[in-house]
């Protein structure tokens, strides 16, 4: 965004790995828990091929934090409420549900982060961009949710609501944060040129979310 | 054991990699679920990356599976019933039965496949080595079970009861996985000299337990 990048000891950036921590934590969880609803073992194998990716992340980030000489755990406890409240509004009631959740959800997580990192120091946005990586089991979803929606409107209308909500409770949940960490916003407003550039943040993150309704047919 | 070496095209070999292959996926969703009952969040970290680590055996495995021409799910889903089955009969009621499951059965489980290993063709033995590789958590699980059993004697006796009861599961189960499947009896004999090494084979795998019980405080 063209903004004087932020220093590398801002608190900030231990508060914000902190949070992809323990949301890298909570998706392994929630993954798990929601592959219970998997109507065959290729679900439940994709499901937790997805998990063992998120701990994978979990451990870059991990790593990164202790190199910052930070406690990891302790750090990341401060965020427990706020990643459960995402998923406890959010409990999928059917598969396909789960499966749009668990494709929006991560998407949604990466524009959020991937944005703030581009306002951050080289070797900070790395480990951004590094525990964000694609896992490549995504495309598992987007096959099962294309089949689902060409197969029933109804599907189609209701999956469309729910990608709505998802994003919704991501915003509120976002704002949230924000409002709850000082050293967070701090680090936002200074990658983004302040107040102006936040607004535009959201639609941007808005617009994404367009794109990628049409590649699940929710469009 | 000083066998001839079985042929590398052994249908059992199909056997055994797709057995370890359900192993694996039922693993990892045994310990997510078992999880569950961890105290604290640093029991879940654990836990999760245990998890995690299984499926990164799985994908070994299923690769394998994969290059010897095999549908990986199909000849995954006869040892199901198996493996729920063991799962189904050991379940923990306590997080400290939990670590102790997770511990005594993941080596038992390495002691059986091991052992078989030893009479297979290198790049055979070398998957089965691959998939059963330590994931150097368990260091956790052990910390933990001594602590709690130097503090109680009937937290001793308890856990030391139902080691022997995951033991007595284990060799039931895994008798009855030869029994039902002629390739995978035929391949351990082919590996094993004929049934007086069977006899043998087995209480190999009591002395180790034993050992392991040691290890965990519990002897």
């Amino acid at each position: 965004m063209g903004a004087a990048k932020v220093s590398a000891d801002h608190p900030g950036i231990d508060e914000l790995f902190a949070l992809l921590a323990y949301g890298e934590v909570a998706a392994f969880y929630r993954l798990t828990e929601e592959a219970r609803m998997a109507p065959d073992l290729n679900g439940r194998i994709n499901m937790a091929l997805m998990a063992a990716a998120e701990m994978g992340h979990f451990e870059l980030v991990s790593d990164a934090l202790e190199q910052r000489g930070m406690h990891v755990q302790q750090a990341m406890a401060k965020y427990r409420s706020v990643l459960e409240s995402y998923h406890a509004q959010t409990i999928p009631s059917t598969w396909e549900e789960a499966l749009v959740k668990t494709y929006i959800g991560d998407a949604l997580a990466a524009d959020f982060y991937l944005e703030i990192a581009e306002g951050l120091p080289d070797e900070i946005a790395d480990v951004v961009r590094g525990v964000l990586a694609e896992t490549g089991h995504s495309q598992f979803v987007v096959e099962e949710i294309r089949a689902a929606v060409a197969a029933s409107d109804q599907q189609r209308s209701r999956l469309a609501l729910w990608a709505r909500r998802l994003l919704g409770e991501a915003i509120t949940q976002a704002q949230y944060v924000m409002a709850e960490r000082d050293e967070l916003v701090d680090l936002v407003l200074s990658g983004t040129n302040g107040l102006g550039q936040l607004t535009e943040f959201f639609e941007k993150v808005q617009r994404t979310h367009a794109d990628r309704m049409a590649e699940l047919g929710l469009a």
